[in-house]
């Protein structure tokens, strides 16, 4: 008895026998090989269209279905559909990313995140009975009866655009009484455009509107392939650096619009650039995810945020956001749509939902604390049932503004420092290992958690005198206290590298905005133990998860506990662009998770001025803290 | 024992009596004084307000609540809130328009349409708790939970520029840690507007774009009633009086835009009009409701129109449309909506489905053709329980276009005309009793209709011999017949009126297409006996319609059975304007009503040649006419 053909299916390197007369579609079902077939392997959709790596000769010839549906470069270049091509005997099958169901991205910074490729924009190609007197029904209605018919889906609005077009788009493409177009569909329910002929592409955007900085991501939402990456500054920083400058600009006259308009030409610059790099027309790109802070998404969307930026601190709307890109002249397709994640309350906005979503947060088993460090640092702690949020105030400091020699991180930028528990010497580790000149964040965290540790500092922050300084403490002609981390040399123009007696104040008080919110959030979950410590946002990857514990500023968990998502807001949106079920989990995520406004909860100062000690005023509560400095053996008293 | 107080509501003339302690819209109530009560009676929504015309002194004294909702303007008028007097004697109360629970509107030309008032677009007064830091809900959660709690409505979404002012809003209106502010909701679902303290206006326009007119009537949504109306020319006509020659111009390039931007000017132009007659701001339009052919609504939208212009006639789209004013610049309130209503089927457009609208065609008992005279004529037969419809291509001729002598209606044309059975001698209605210039259309159907009566021309349309001709038929040079109907003289400028062959032949083809579409309407619905003839649109009230029956264009009724709709178009539009209910209609209309594509009908031509003759080949089918040619006594063989 002969033995059955066998069918190798690639990338998974999974080889399934075939029965008699199976398609390649056919057999794959039920294995591990996932193919796309929108349409059901009626020959129409061409998602299944897979590449012969060997066997060619072992299928049933191509058929005039094959011909109509795939290209003539795919035809050269060997691919077959899977619906149509028959198994005569063994054939090396490559299922291209585009042709399969399931999809999984490998993010930068080696975070994975699983999910289902299933966009909200989806294309169906369709074939149409050209009308005839007999059967004269409106092009739309035509459009969406053969929707129903050939993909059981119930289309019910379309987009005013691609109304207009429409009796000549749907017309283009006909032989024999047939028309063949592609519709572009959004969310199974609006039609947004129509493509004579058997389109092939759909890109989206995912956008990340930071404070400082604004990401472009251009993706295949077909495959799920990120295609291209920009990154530029926010136009709106010469109003000023920081969110509240921004807004007190919004509310001068003309403000609001000036505002708005600098971050959409931005973003136009963006969307240039990265269709240019990948080859593309932004008018393939139907949808564009986007995440920021509350003030980043009300003054994006023309919303007036004077509300949200002052006591009691109330945004204009909280549920997620679709609106038409022409809507806000964002020049990608126009019929295409603007999509921005919902806000939990007050300043945890939609970049911090995206870090859940990124996180899966709600999925988890565990007890964790995730935060995302910024200028205001947001916080969720989650029971393994119910999740609570909250906003920090933490200020700039801990991104090393408004520090004496604080400094972005770039070249010259001190990132990382020890010192000899004796001699108070400093070990530095300078961005490039080039001439230090000044402090970036993670710089001045290790730093005050050094002084600290070696006991240069009392629990209260205060420098000890420069008598007992080891040479590095000294008094400035104001009389306050420094710590000279880098001596004056003509290298450095003479001025010495020093950390102020102010500098560790600031650290002091945006440590304790964290700590504070962390302990009030696990205080209201009653959970003394944590799991895991997540952190979100790329700034967090940076910081010393040891120097931070050191201050309090980070629960008391192991390193193993420690996870780091990197740029978790913009995997977040991307997550939300690839997947729609993620919207609908956004969603939940904002219905689910309690929002906690720490300015209004009762005992909040006091906890704030227990935070403001190193690493708490009740040394107790942080045992590693306290076993790490009695092994130095400093008095640590108060 | 003493009498119960009496309550008098006018404009009803109703009298109730009043057990003690009822408010006087708890009196209302249950009688036929119907008094509208938004917010259920709770002082809030000020649409219960009335006007004490005597007995003030017999209620209870005004509350705080009606200090702060009615106006100065009002208290000093004598309203109260119905909800807030208390009866304590006999009292005259005066129920205005905007406070009462159901509306009629009397149409010019007599038609009335009953209808229950309830917009689309209505007005919700709210009292918001101001927002502290333990209650930091959004705003616009904030006042959608007031919509759900105070009136019980869940308004799920919003336009974005209804958030994009929300904070100010709400907020300018504060009293004691309450905001005071109005909700404009679209349909119950969107919010469209929000506006500071107790605003009371809201106004819609009803838009009829016929391909030679423009007519826009500016209503009180909350009254019911016309505040102005503005009729101007088509601009379009600049690029044909057809709609084919328009059809062609939109398919040049950049016609489409031109043709759609010139009636979007022209809409604008009379929105300035009829909003400052009324003194109104353009902003406190909400709605516009359009109705017009299927090319007008086309090019009006932008659409493509070149399918539904040639056979088969397609329609891009079919279904009902709302778009934002401000999609296509419509200058009304920035967030507010135009509504198209649908489409039957090809040139069966939102202008006929006014028309049955208007008519109520699926409410009658009896049976009904409907038909709407024009370029196309539009007919609909009714047989009690099911609608057909189709649309007949009659050309301009019954309008009195492209006649020799044919003009439009105004003065010095000949608009009725009766001759002398043995004499042929004319009698003329001529408009305004002027010198008569030329014949109008009512003019134009009367002279063939006579002329066929007398016996001048025969069953097939042709004129008797000059020598039979009473002096009155004459042979031109190119030895064609005609009719003089007014001879030169010098008044007239030497030049006579007559009616040419070519004339009685195109009066011959129109009334044809009418009657054969009638006719094939009737043989689909199995319908002998007409009940009702009910003429839609303005021209067909000025048509005699016993000339009509004479020439067989309208079928065998009585003149008892005939009903004028007048501009039913322009109702059908204010009655979808005015109560949402009817957009739901108009949608059930094209649900249920069957298009018949003539063309496509099986015996159509020959049909179409049968009614070529006067009145049909088969005189039989038409016994009134028979009846009446028999008194005549001219002999009437074929």
């Amino acid at each position: 008895m002969a033995q059955e053909p066998v069918v190798s299916f690639s990338p998974w390197d999974i080889d399934v026998e075939a029965e008699a007369g199976r398609t390649v579609l056919e057999v794959a079902d039920g294995s591990d090989a996932r193919i796309e077939a929108l349409c059901g392997g009626n020959g129409l959709c061409g998602t299944c269209a897979v590449q012969i790596e060997s066997g060619a000769e072992n299928l049933s010839s191509v058929t005039d279905e094959e011909q109509s549906v795939l290209t003539e470069a795919q035809l050269d270049d060997g691919y077959r559909l899977g619906c149509r091509a028959v198994v005569e005997g063994d054939v090396s099958v490559h299922v291209p990313a585009s042709s399969r169901s399931e999809g999984e991205i490998v993010m930068t910074e080696g975070v994975e995140v699983d999910f289902d490729l299933d966009p909200s924009v989806r294309l169906y190609r369709l074939e149409l009975a050209a009308p005839t007197l007999e059967d004269n029904t409106a092009d739309r209605k035509r459009l969406f009866d053969a929707l129903q018919e050939q993909y059981g889906i119930e289309v019910t609005s379309a987009d005013r655009l691609a109304t207009t077009e429409l009796p000549s788009r749907i017309r283009a493409e006909e032989t024999e009484g047939t028309l063949r177009c592609t519709a572009v569909v959004f969310g199974t329910e609006e039609l947004l455009s129509v493509v004579p002929g058997t389109a092939q592409s759909a890109y989206g955007l995912a956008v990340d509107i930071g404070t400082t900085t604004v990401a472009v991501y251009l993706l295949d939402v077909r495959s799920g392939t990120v295609e291209s990456v920009s990154s530029t500054l926010n136009p709106q920083r010469r109003h000023g650096g920081d969110i509240i400058s921004r807004v007190q600009h919004s509310q001068k006259p003309g403000g609001r619009e000036e505002l708005q308009s600098e971050i959409v030409d931005t973003i136009n610059e963006s969307i240039d650039e990265v269709t240019t790099e990948a080859g593309i027309e932004p008018d393939e790109i139907f949808e564009a995810v986007f995440v920021g802070n509350t003030a980043m998404h009300h003054l994006f969307l023309g919303i007036d945020a004077s509300a949200v930026a002052a006591s009691p601190y109330v945004p204009a709307m909280q549920a997620s956001e679709t609106v038409k890109a022409r809507e806000l002249n964002v020049e990608i397709n126009d019929s295409g749509y603007l999509s921005w994640l919902p806000i939990i309350g007050g300043w945890v906005g939609p970049d911090f939902v995206a870090d859940l979503l990124a996180a899966g947060i709600l999925d988890r088993t565990e007890t964790v604390v995730c935060i995302d460090i910024g200028t205001n640092g947001e916080i969720a702690v989650y029971d393994g049932e119910t999740a609570w949020t909250a906003s920090a105030p933490a200020g700039p400091a801990l991104e090393g503004a408004e520090i004496s020699h604080g400094m972005r991180a770039k070249p010259g930028a001190i990132e990382a420092v020890t010192l000899d528990p004796d001699t108070w010497e400093p070990t530095l580790e300078v961005i490039d290992d080039a001439e230090p000149v000044g402090i970036c964040g993670s710089g001045i965290v290790d730093v005050v958690a050094q002084l600290f540790l070696v006991g240069a500092i009392d629990r209260r922050g205060r420098f000890v005198t420069p008598e007992d300084g080891r040479g590095r403490v000294r008094e400035t002609d104001d009389g306050d206290r420094e710590f000279v981390l880098v001596e004056a040399t003509e290298a450095n123009g003479d001025s010495a590298i020093v950390v102020s007696q102010e500098d560790v104040r600031d650290i002091q008080n945006a440590k304790a905005a964290i700590q504070t919110g962390t302990n009030i959030l696990l205080s209201e979950a009653g959970i003394d133990d944590v799991d895991r410590l997540v952190m979100a946002g790329g700034f967090g990857n940076y910081l010393d998860p040891e120097s931070a514990k050191l201050l309090g500023m980070y629960p008391q968990v192991g390193a193993d506990q420690v996870e780091f998502l990197g740029n978790a807001a913009g995997y977040g949106a991307i997550y939300a662009l690839l997947e729609e079920a993620a919207k609908a989990e956004a969603e939940r995520i904002v219905e689910e998770v309690d929002y906690v406004e720490l300015a209004a909860w009762d005992g909040f100062h006091d906890e704030f001025m227990e935070a403001m000690y190193l690493p708490h005023r009740d040394l107790d509560r942080y045992p590693d803290v306290k076993a790490r400095l009695e092994e130095v053996g400093v008095d640590r008293s108060l």
